[in-house]
């Protein structure tokens, strides 16, 4: 099996190796491919997974690539974590719409749009070389904006692809410590999209949960959004929603911050490669827990694992509906309860998903496929309407300006939109 | 034929009247039973309308009823125009929201949830009293919010019902304006909800409209919302979508101005029933120009007369989904074009409704359907839920005290909410 | 205004003339072009139509094409009422079957079939000429198998089109007989496609039709098939059903006459010609009576009358699914209750069909489905699941020699199945 | 973990003991109820499963019951595979039909709706017992006709339930033939209902099956089905579909048969009982083999345990629609590809079923609807509705008499349809 990695200059890249340690039975990986533009990082990563390697058992073949087109060949999976612009374009993403009255996040919002109109053109393009030279591998991935990136892959490219987040196994894990189970006896139900969505119908071991397990479970919640709304919704949300749900409360906070979380990441990395770059460090050092944000490869393994070993897995994944909520297209993305085997990855049905929540999914569901197109076409007037159709803006004499302002400064990775004349 | 008018006591009841006449033939109207729980405003218009009658030839019956128990019996069509709580619950509907940074509107956010959940109980009392009185009579309502008041008929009652506007007539008249032409020469398909639809695919005798004639057309929009944007969406939107894609401006048009059009409409009420009760005032008088918001009789009469008559007529009316607009639940009632006739009102298909704005919709749908359930149950978390679903409020620290506000307010409407012990 | 009649060397072109007359004003028509590749019948009947006109007071100009080419510039309606192969071909697909063991009728079962893989290859060439030549032009076909032409039509051209059958007035014709109301007073829901219909939800003027009426209008269907069953569905079947529900019978009666329907026809059209072609025959000739099968035109110039005038009208028409009948494919041509008027043809919501007999029209759409591709792609596989799929045939070890007799006895008119190499 | 096993006198039920055998670690039964009203069989059974168990290392303890009341209280799983009217029954399912021209057949066709019919209020009996005695258990049917049986109990019960099939696995396991592979390897789509389905989309461990080795596998279908239409479909289908496409053939061989299916196996069961109740067998007797109709305990058993354990797993079973097949109701139960754990069963989406078989899937699902309602009420217009719309009848004038005969043969078993008075 040969595993390559897009981004693989990212201080993560080893999080993937140490999920790979002690599976080497069931996944014989005899190569595992980075791929990274920054080559000065790449090479400090690749020294240290050497190490790590060494450290950890793994025995497979490590080689380093500038451009993913001498990686691919060969290839039976593909992930990818690589962030358009870097870290310094995600702080624009927040500063912008911050000084304008808005959101600044990184996925969330006008940020989140430019992410995708700087992501998706590269997707596509890396879909399109596996086309020609891995065609029957696996694009697992988990860039954000993971679900629009999911759809534009669905609709755009031929190859096998799946969004994935670290989100979907959040509710597992809270109501496994509130109910003292192992997460493997837990199921439920799930509505929505990437970064915006609701577990219910919880079952541990095929018992309903109490209403009671199920507030003290929500008790994590209640620090990020109102605390009547989550207990009155009986869903177990994302913990992004409180960007939709406590809009103002959030926009206090972030302003009123010294950095974003953005400008925070940037200093730390510097820190973080330092430690990497040291030949005596063979592990995973400890400024990694500052920067936060992991916990993707532990998904990302799992469903490289069900892929490849066929044996059913339950598992959350991005995945065009294919008809499993009514109330969305056939076609858009959504982040759902899935099965997941070597004949791949398939939706499980929700007749009857959340009657309080879903409007708001459709909302920035609208935006999304708005987004897409706009990111496909670099077609102005797409962009303006997809800010005008997300919830957290509307306000067309407000979003004009704003996407003016977010066009401008992003400019050298939008070549769809400032096209040479 | 026998109509009854529920809300009689309105200023808009001649209107009707002036519908009427030259159609004897037609609609042979034997009795015009008028109800009115404000005995005063009922006894001006009641004689303003025998003096108004004998003017422009209408020879029914009229008589005057203090419950619509005496009225009902032998109806062929209930015509509704009641407000509950009257203007002075209007004001508040406005002022409060207003007061906690929120568009304060008759029927759009916060304002029209109040209005609902006055409204639905009365109007489910009304209808349960038809299905004992005249169980084949209609349901004519433009009591607002009008969608809202149709879905809760359709669902709670067995009554034929149909909820208008004016609005649905409005596309019509401005490209009828725009192009030179008869408005029954167009047609068009309608997307969305009352006070929140956009009306699309405009052909004039089966030509389509072209892109300089629809821009002409949407130009009597361009100062209602931002220039760029309806020039994007190609759609014709409802004027009161300025209440969501200009939000800021229209909250601070209504915040710097000096009174709210509620307060408006009070005052100039009392003019206006000082004119009508002038013995020798046989004729609208010019002051009930001032008040504003008419239009409605001529689309209630159309509907009226292509139900009784028969003969076929396309129309914008709110009635059930039942598939037309896949993103909407086949029970929620939508504005849409639709075919009247003897047998009922049926609406036509929209296979492709416009890609821009059916988040939007969806998202106020979701607000409705929640906000009819707690109007019908009287249960506050249903009511949070709905203004959480609603694009206006949606922030739920926010929406709580607002709640709180609105339901204490209203607490004398609202006996489902503060039930006796 | 220009009508173009393809196929006019019928003996019905008469019936479409005097459906005109006395329309002069509301279908101010210039030219009439009549097309048909016999130019003998043609000779005939345009001779006999200049007569015709002069009697009914008709003053539109006559013309004459042996090629639709020079005949469609300029038109806005273009009447198809061709037969590919003539009634020979006719007699083949009755003859066929029955000699196999199978129902031979000229629409249903295998011999519709046959008539569909004929017919479908020149009404597409047709079209084709019409987006060339009249790209604004409707297609009003009458041509059968008319549903599964109008399918053909809707998927590959991009002309105006739609299917009619003077079935769809059979119901209400039924109804006012029984009743003793007009016409125009009843309105029902139509379920199903082309030859496999049922009406159902009777009113007149609004009124729900009761039980003793319904089963009083299903007599007139007594004869046609079991009477408890009629009694039972409480739907009015078309008489085509009696090929579905009376099998045996009918295949007893049609294989002990002694002659076929396509054989009667056959001997008859020679005395209807001869009476047409007689200089002193100014009106329908009384022969024309014994051949039987007209009165579409009332329809298809109601329909045309509708397209043109903008009135709104409801008719019965074969038009594309649009999601109205949730058990059958968005694409799929039904017969079903529309709205006609100058924006063109929609059809109405039916969400609750008869629970009885989806089936049955399920399976019909399948083979029509499958024929139409057969037809446009000479595919053999498909035109054996076709038969399959056809429940009056279904037996694949009899649905083979049936195929392979049908294809070869019309191989002249089937270029797409015997390609020359 | 206490199984019940209702109809346990069956000749099957060691079948179930040995795939319990190996697992007490995985599935810890304490307890096997056997049900059965025939007690001498019931006892014949008991004494030798409680050799047989010794004999494979079965420690659970074994009891008999009468009536399942007393079996109930305590259950976790109920298999149930009881035959309502004995397989005396079953050979006038055959002969009745057979002897007016039609398939007779234990599923299929007019000898499976009287099954249906006797069985149904049998099944709903049993639920309404288990909804107060167990009402967290299972009910595991294998009880036939299982798909009717399945949607029966999910429109009129509350406990869990799942129908089951053997052939199901069928696909699997002539495709892990023909390519030497394992059953585990293999998926595949599967579409329709029990009895009336098609598999397809096959892949080995996640790639698609080449069409060579498609038609390699489906070779084993050739002798039940015409070759050439097998071969067209590219589907592998249920091999009780022959008596829809060989219908001629099959009844054929039938008729000339010298004894029906039902009667061998009546005669068969006497010898079968025999060598049960011989105190020196302790295992499977040899005359077991010749009865045949084996190999549904496989698949109880792999279903209870993925409901058991919690592990994922993927199984063929009849679940309600759901939405996951557009062209049937959601309530529609379906035979289909499904993901099983603790939480329950859940189909998995079908967005492209086959092109060539839908409408004969719809044509028999609204016969068993049909026939279900009539089961649950009695009432004979609609037993006669559901035998018109099954395509192996369909002709009324031949349904009718028919129908009086199979209710009049089956009057003990149906009180649904004769109510004393």
């Amino acid at each position: 099996m040969k595993i390559v990695i897009v981004g693989a200059g990212s201080p993560y890249s080893p999080e993937i190796f140490k999920e790979l340690s002690g599976k080497s039975e069931i996944l014989p990986v005899e190569e595992i491919a980075l791929v990274d533009i920054d080559t000065k990082r790449l090479s400090i990563i690749h020294s240290f997974l050497e190490r790590f390697s060494k450290r950890i058992g793994i025995h497979a073949r490590i080689t380093s690539h500038a451009h993913w087109n001498t990686a691919l060949p060969g290839a039976d999976f593909v992930i990818t974590q690589y962030r358009v612009g870097g870290n310094a374009a995600r702080v624009k993403d927040e500063r912008i719409p911050l000084s304008m009255g808005f959101i600044g996040q990184e996925t969330t919002g006008p940020g989140g749009m430019m992410k995708a109109l700087r992501t998706i053109p590269v997707a596509l393009s890396l879909a399109h070389s596996m086309e020609r030279l891995c065609p029957d591998a696996w694009m697992i991935n988990y860039t954000n904006p993971s679900g629009m990136i999911a759809e534009a892959l669905s609709k755009y490219s031929s190859i096998h692809s799946v969004g994935l987040c670290a989100g979907g196994i959040r509710p597992a894990q809270q109501l496994a410590k509130a109910a003292s189970v192992r997460e493997e006896e837990i199921r439920y139900d799930f509505f929505g999209l990437n970064h915006l969505n609701f577990a219910y119908n919880f079952t541990i071991h095929g018992k309903p949960v109490s209403e009671e397990l199920l507030q003290k479970t929500l008790e994590s919640r209640y620090d990020e959004a109102t605390e009547p709304l989550i207990r009155a919704l009986k869903l177990f949300p994302s913990s992004y929603l409180q960007y939709y749900f406590r809009t103002q409360k959030r926009y206090n906070d972030i302003t009123t911050a010294e950095k974003t979380r953005g400008e925070r990441v940037l200093e730390l990395e510097k820190v973080i490669y330092d430690a990497y770059a040291n030949p005596a460090c063979d592990d995973e050092p400890a400024e990694l827990k500052l920067r936060g944000g992991g916990g993707y490869s532990q998904v990302a393994i799992g469903v490289l694992e069900a892929l490849y070993t066929g044996v059913d897995r339950w598992m959350v994944c991005n995945v065009p509906n294919q008809g499993t909520v009514a109330c969305l297209p056939n076609d858009a993305v959504i982040e759902t309860a899935c099965i997941v085997n070597a004949a791949g990855i398939k939706p499980l049905p929700q007749p009857n998903f959340p009657k309080t929540v879903w409007g708001l999914v459709c909302a920035v569901k609208n935006y999304e496929q708005l987004a897409i197109e706009a990111a496909v076409t670099g077609n102005r007037d797409l962009a303006l309407a997809a800010l005008v159709a997300h919830p957290l803006v509307r306000d067309a004499d407000r979003a004009l300006p704003l996407l003016n302002a977010l066009l401008e400064a992003n400019r050298e990775f939008l070549p769809n939109f400032f096209k040479e004349s």
